[in-house]
């Protein structure tokens, strides 16, 4: 007797990520580099404590809450994330364009879902957010990687892999251009607004030869974990471009909320299929978020978080600087959570070095998990991505001496 | 130029209850007893109120809560969640067999994409729980109905289908039997234990001309909103038994949990799905719940519900007794949150009764949008869903009036 599973469900198999988390299950003393997890320390818990307490002590504010909210969001949580935007971009936006979700994991998901059919191609960067392959995996599409830059996404690569693609017709199943534009997950890069504007440009060129839009996916997820240098437009208004956005990592993970800001048609089909998930976020996280952004709440956290991060990624990056080779190459973090180091060892799961750090109890994430399986080139494996989010900076130190040790 | 959308995002129209859900928001006036909210005076905001206070009071618990979690969901609500299903069945249940969902719409929306491909058939009870039918647009399935008795499911009906499905090939498509087993919406009709058994037996005798196991979907969604009469067990113990749980409905609607008790291996597939969706629900969330179901909190707010609901009910009933002709038939409900009401009058949204109710600021749901598009039979349009959850007992009894006075 065959399975009962869908094509989807058949093709959908265990992430990689899930034996790492596993293994940090299983072993009390280890330093985990690997886990993406927020700051334990700097959680919100007084600043929650406030809000649901306000929220719910009136009925009047308190039920609306405990209620079951719309679709597409709640219209304050929207509102004032338009608002929000308007100030990053300096431009306008309209609470209509905008869909909670959640947290913008969902809106990638319904995304992919809404505009790749099995045996469709995404582009995206070389390396990228691993979770994303899972959902190409799943849904069935290919990704093809264009190589990064210290300052984003290589353009002559992508007006290479376009040319290529129209040459071979791979085009005509090109649906859009997947970007981790700030303090990428997991190569630390963000992206200029002129390389976006560029990308966008590029793809516009070659829709006629595609027959059909092609989309830019903007994933800001790290955009406020920002602690140097400026901030940079997300990119520009297009009826192409999809920015998803979250307030789970600049407030708190475990109230997940993210947001999309979708074009038409696109956003009504992600509303309809949204419908069909959830038909909604959870009402009450929106509502602590609502009034976690009302209030000088939201912006004092994220003060404190930046602050924070950024005493942690100095660091790690010290103890990088004292413990690795110089042979090592990595960038001091400007932001985000990782960060990325390319070194002369292999580094997969399979390694002697990841068993050798495993036996050291130190545990980091290979950098081949976070390449899409494109025949265009080699995997490499030889990086590592390190986090600085979860551990602590006693753990930050001594994980870096013994990788450090290993490496030399 | 053709659109960029997937087979899916095309297939998906519009669902039939977002034009309702607009006239409810256009008309001020409006008695709504359309809408599946749950009753709004009861939500439970100070006890809420008090469990968040206390899991925020420390660093130690509060931390955990704004933190991300695991996929399957917190380990400690899987065990009170077994616990309180092992009370309910007087059978038990382990934690391990459970995942815990944002909200049960998103299980039940997870295990098609595992089971269906687009062209499979799944059976289900005719009138059924049309969001559902909005999964199945959107997942390129078929629906089909079984016929009810006032005891669930018309099983002879059940095996008249296979038969013919046997017959005509179809039953190599056909992966799951869906039923909305307590308090149907939007029937009000409780299967019993026995035909639940005898349904999951027919489905087991005809796997071999499937190719395939057949599951059943049991949706629980309703179960524990009971006023009158005793509980029924869920269907039997089996791995090819899906039973999907909320703690929505029972607890607070803006507090979306839900849960699967899913038999392996399709309890794994589903995990792995779930980590590309969203990779976990909301911990926040599933630790209110864990502290409402640790502490007395739960149930008192359950008891406090059923008798407002139970009132409500009595409330409508007692309404349609007064006002209603002696022609349309319906039953009191033992639970759930609607009466559903089989009229003489054409019904649809675009009959002269649904406007003259409209013209009357009094909405309700057609019974023909719970009905799948099944060619085995014309499609009932003669009954009216009527929800007693989220009108006040003043407007229920007006709206009644009005419907009925229309009826007459």
């Amino acid at each position: 007797m065959k399975s009962a599973f869908s094509a989807l469900a058949q093709r959908t198999k265990e992430p990689p990520i899930s034996w790492l988390m596993n293994l940090t299950l299983e072993r009390r003393n280890l330093i985990s580099l690997a886990a993406g997890f927020t700051d334990n320390e700097s959680l919100p818990v007084t600043a929650t404590r406030k809000i649901a307490d306000e929220i719910l002590a009136s009925a009047k504010s308190g039920r609306p809450a405990l209620q079951y909210g719309s679709t597409a969001g709640d219209l304050e949580l929207r509102r004032m994330t338009a608002r929000r935007l308007a100030e990053l971009d300096g431009r306008s936006y309209e609470p209509e364009q905008i869909v909670i979700t959640h947290g913008s994991q969902q809106l990638l998901y319904m995304v992919a879902q809404c505009l790749c059919d099995p045996g469709d191609t995404v582009l995206l960067e070389d390396p990228t957010y691993f979770v994303f392959l899972g959902i190409a995996q799943n849904l069935g599409f290919h990704c093809r990687g264009i190589r990064m830059e210290s300052n984003g996404i290589d353009i002559d690569h992508l007006e290479r892999r376009l040319v290529a693609f129209k040459k071979s017709g791979e085009i005509k199943r090109l649906k859009f251009l997947y970007l981790v534009s700030y303090f990428q997950n997991p190569s630390g890069i963000t992206t200029n607004f002129e390389k976006k504007a560029a990308a966008l440009d590029l793809l516009k060129q070659y829709e006629r030869a595609a027959g059909h839009p092609i989309y830019l996916l903007e994933d800001a997820a790290y955009r406020e974990l920002r602690f140097a240098g400026d901030d940079v437009p997300s990119a520009p208004t297009s009826d192409r471009v999809i920015y998803a956005g979250t307030y789970s990592k600049p407030f708190a993970t475990g109230i997940r909320v993210g947001f999309g800001v979708i074009p038409e048609p696109l956003r009504i089909l992600i509303t309809r299929l949204k419908g069909s998930h959830d038909f909604g976020t959870a009402n009450f996280l929106q509502q602590i978020l609502s009034a976690a952004l009302a209030s000088c709440r939201f912006k004092e956290h994220l003060t404190t978080l930046r602050r924070r991060y950024a005493q942690k990624a100095k660091v790690m990056a010290e103890a990088i600087a004292g413990h690795f080779p110089d042979s090592v190459q990595w960038e001091k973090a400007r932001g985000g959570l990782y960060i990325w180091a390319r070194t002369r060892v292999k580094t997969g799961a399979k390694s002697r070095f990841f068993q050798a750090a495993l036996d050291q109890n130190v545990i980091y994430v290979p950098g081949e998990l976070c390449y899409a399986d494109d025949p265009s080139r080699p995997k490499p494996n030889h990086e590592i991505r390190l986090s600085f989010g979860g551990a602590t900076e006693k753990d930050i130190r001594e994980g870096i001496r013994r990788l450090g040790a290993l490496l030399k």
